[in-house]
């Protein structure tokens, strides 16, 4: 550890404070509208990660908000509002917008101020002067009331290059009336990290200190994640972020990006210590997931860090590689951000990727044994009629037990119908109904299975959904180990276009245990293609329970 | 413009190279794996983009490589053909896998070695003097061939950190030999823009000219583009990235993002010429769409420049300063990418695109007609149902038909029925089966019709197939407009994840006079948003044909 202000090695690292967003810059998401519950939920999370501050939303802008803010959320976190500085023509204590604000009675209060001359007279309308008031007014009105006080100034970036004079006495006057920070805003996006870097420099120069500035990036070019760590380079010590990314048109600066690189990556983890530890890292991916989940989205398979892919390797010759040592083809370890290290299965992979991906079943087989060929061939005539196993790791966990003679049969089926009926209901409305009629047999029990589709609210949810039930019903000796899965997401393919269309079904499941695993059918008919991962998932949860075949 | 050598505005700009790896180091995105039909049209969108190579893959590596090689597309693009440097022990003229690269007789041929010590000995398991004879003897051999040759440095940043010595050795002995570029790679990902600037500067001081570097980044921290960045600001002088930024596990640099930023942002649009020209840009948004398409992947919304969400503004003071002037919340003007904007708040914006699109379909609406409003109104209820038109021009067409009262009634659906069945043959064969019953009114007659999904061949094609069979039997007075009708392409998304799961089905229709169209059904029930699809392409072949309604 080195201080960076003396660079004589003294031991002291600085402080750099982390700011999260995400329930109000990441609410502005196309389709995101937490609920109050929500709110309460992500706040907790985030509060166990350690980050600084929590901006909870904009107390009296929209009911959720109001609310939220009304319960007072127990956090050790300095719980923050957001609003905007005081209107010209009425005193800040008169403004009924900020009041509602202030009410909210946080600990800290954001404040969002323009900074670029061009807006104040374009889009507010007033005197530039009359901005500089409204700034230099609510600051300090709010640490008159003892609020910790800051700055977000708008537009900072792109006002800076067109009147850096303004710009930066707008920023002054914040500071000058007591801000605790002074946010620098790149609102529209636009700023690349090289000029973000030169411009905090100078603004440092111009007298207000690095330790009073934060930063406030957001992702229109891509480069959100580099222009925050441009800014701290520049000696700003104040991230604003969100999870995943959240936020306005492309997002604001992802934190789940930025808190590994500053709490692994040099120079910042020597230099810097944040709220956050290197423990508190280690729930990095099940706190992402967790907001997908909320949200209902699918998670970015390719995100830095967090992502199901970052650690997967596919090329052939990276996986033998991975084998002998993991840092020859990873940054950092997975374990470290809470993800883990996948070698997944694909016709580019070699014997050595197949062994590793064995070795990660538990299933051990020695370099050169022919049956890691066989398995290889196998997985290659599969992926000619449509499969796809780098996604559905559990489907190629059974193929490879089935090649080498390790797959124990659970039960079989001997038939089963699905039928989809559209008609008139009783109120001659056009309604759909699905069934499904499954027939299984166990050791010498024949179970027939019905099942169908439409869910509490009425709504039809279709044939796969009739089948996963029926197929799930009874399964006898079994069903102890299956009772507690649900199928968590499914995706479909066109392997082939036209007539000849093959599909491909991937299927996630989930047990109580928050175990999930894929699995993958193809065929010309979509229903068939959705059973073949249907079985695989159950046949997979037996496997991985250790529950003893009955046949 | 600017001449950055001798920054004297002598009015000479550089030229910046761009080096798409799609094909290949995108294709080790997890789930990727495209066939050849795929890669040619991909190779040729590029093509027309303007990038000026396109590395198609590595033959030899795997039969779709060797195979679209073969091929030798016509482009205008260097074509290259990715391998490895030759292994120690024999010459480069008797390496059988350098052999099959060279063999593929691309006008280019990019090889990638080790440069980092670590990797030499324990990956290859040869000495560091062996693998620079490897990088020595296999770039003379391109150059002797008379082919262009690039050498991509492996794990080029990891290596200059823990011996900058022999990493550096690397690169000269490939620049030396005649290596028309030294790509300096950051395999792992894990290098900082910063640091990526300060080596790349290095490197040119120590005897490599910048206009002979290449940089190739990946997205492991979410730097990847500003990583490419800071290599240009140090001198490097060609980038290499992906489209949507595919790639091993995090992704390669994203040339969506980049591209743009280099033509319409300083310092890089006055100081740099690329293959790629502002007319060309406008074609981005569809060439990322294109692609998505072919993975059927969903669109990222909120990607950099091409992202539906890239130009959306939600909080509604933005939307309401967007209207006053859209440069207030926006960077660039979407439509230079072939973007447009979205306010959800107002759908003034909506109405002027609405009429364009209802005049492409043959409808003429005076502009401030209330009907305008109401089927923007409909599309949006339906968009949050699940739908989408941009795909689907003739489903569009009908909804706003509909609600214009400009759509006959041709025909009533009273029901339909689809069994599918799986059980065994009398071979002992486990076979499946769909069988469809479709019951239509036309005037006074009622039809049942049932058709089953058995092709030539003996293979079930599924329920959907069964069902546009059933469907398209007897129409009765229409029989002779739908006899040439048949379905050539059909694709399916899931657009909610979850147990919530809804299906969007799009359908590609076409004529016996080469007509093709488009329509779109959405359901929970799959079988049933095919339905819908299939519906809509009856009926508008219907109108399209200008049939007489019998209802």
């Amino acid at each position: 550890m080195r201080c960076l202000r003396c660079e004589r090695g003294c031991g002291v690292t600085e402080r750099l404070y982390l700011y999260d967003t995400t329930l109000r810059d990441g609410q502005q998401t196309q389709g995101v509208q937490f609920s109050t519950p929500e709110k309460r939920v992500i706040a907790a999370a985030l509060d166990e990660l350690g980050v600084d501050y929590i901006e909870g939303g904009w107390p009296g802008a929209n009911p959720t908000d109001s609310e939220f803010f009304e319960a007072r959320p127990d956090l050790r976190a300095t719980f923050t509002a957001f609003g905007m500085t005081k209107r010209a023509g009425r005193s800040a204590g008169n403004d009924e917008v900020l009041a509602a604000v202030m009410n909210a009675g946080t600990r800290a209060v954001c404040l969002v101020g323009k900074t670029h001359d061009f807006h104040v007279t374009t889009a507010l309308g007033i005197t530039l002067e009359e901005n500089l008031e409204n700034i230099r007014a609510s600051v300090a009105h709010m640490v008159a009331q003892g609020r910790e006080a800051l700055f977000d100034a708008e537009h900072f970036f792109d006002g800076y290059r067109a009147s850096p004079g303004y710009a930066l006495s707008c920023c002054k006057a914040a500071y000058e009336a007591g801000a605790r920070w002074v946010v620098l805003c790149d609102t529209n996006g636009g700023t690349l990290p090289a000029e973000v870097g030169r411009i905090v420099s100078e603004v440092i120069a111009a007298g207000i200190p690095g330790e009073r500035l934060g930063i406030h990036c957001h992702d229109d070019t891509g480069n959100a994640v580099a222009c925050s760590l441009a800014a701290v380079d520049a000696g700003a010590r104040q991230i604003q972020g969100t999870l995943n990314g959240l936020g306005e048109r492309c997002g604001n600066a992802n934190l789940t990006s930025l808190i590994p690189t500053l709490l692994l990556k040099e120079p910042y983890a020597s230099a810097y210590e944040t709220g956050v530890t290197r423990e508190g890292l280690t729930g990095l991916v099940r706190l992402s997931r967790k907001l997908d989940d909320i949200l209902n989205r699918v998670p970015l398979r390719s995100a830095p860090y967090v992502g199901a892919s970052a650690f997967a390797h596919k090329a052939g010759l990276h996986a033998s590689a991975i084998l002998k040592d993991p840092t020859t083809y990873e940054h950092i370890a997975p374990e470290w951000v809470g993800n883990t290290r996948l070698i997944p299965m694909s016709n580019q992979a070699g014997q050595s990727n197949l062994r590793a991906r064995l070795q990660a079943a538990g299933i051990e087989v020695a370099a050169g044994d022919p049956r890691l060929a066989q398995i290889l061939d196998e997985v290659k005539l599969r992926e000619d009629q449509g499969y796809a196993y780098d996604g559905a790791q559990a489907s190629f966990d059974l193929l490879a037990r089935e090649q080498l003679g390790l797959l124990p049969r659970f039960f079989e089926i001997k038939r089963y119908r699905v039928t989809v009926e559209r008609r008139k209901n009783r109120y001659d409305q056009m309604v759909s109904v699905s069934e499904a009629v499954v027939v299984v047999k166990i050791g010498d029990t024949k179970t027939l299975s019905v099942s169908e589709s439409v869910d509490e609210s009425g709504t039809d949810r279709g044939p796969v959904n009739a089948l996963s039930k029926a197929l799930a019903k009874d399964l006898g000796p079994y069903q102890a180990s299956i009772d507690d899965m649900k199928l968590v997401d499914f995706r479909v393919r066109i392997t082939q276009g036209g007539t000849e269309a093959v599909t491909r079904v991937i299927i996630d499941s989930e047990d109580g245990k928050g175990q999930r695993w894929s699995t993958v059918g193809v065929s010309p008919n979509i229903v068939d293609a959705s059973f073949t991962a249907l079985l695989d998932a159950i046949r997979w949860k037996l496997l991985r329970d250790g529950v003893e075949p009955q046949m």
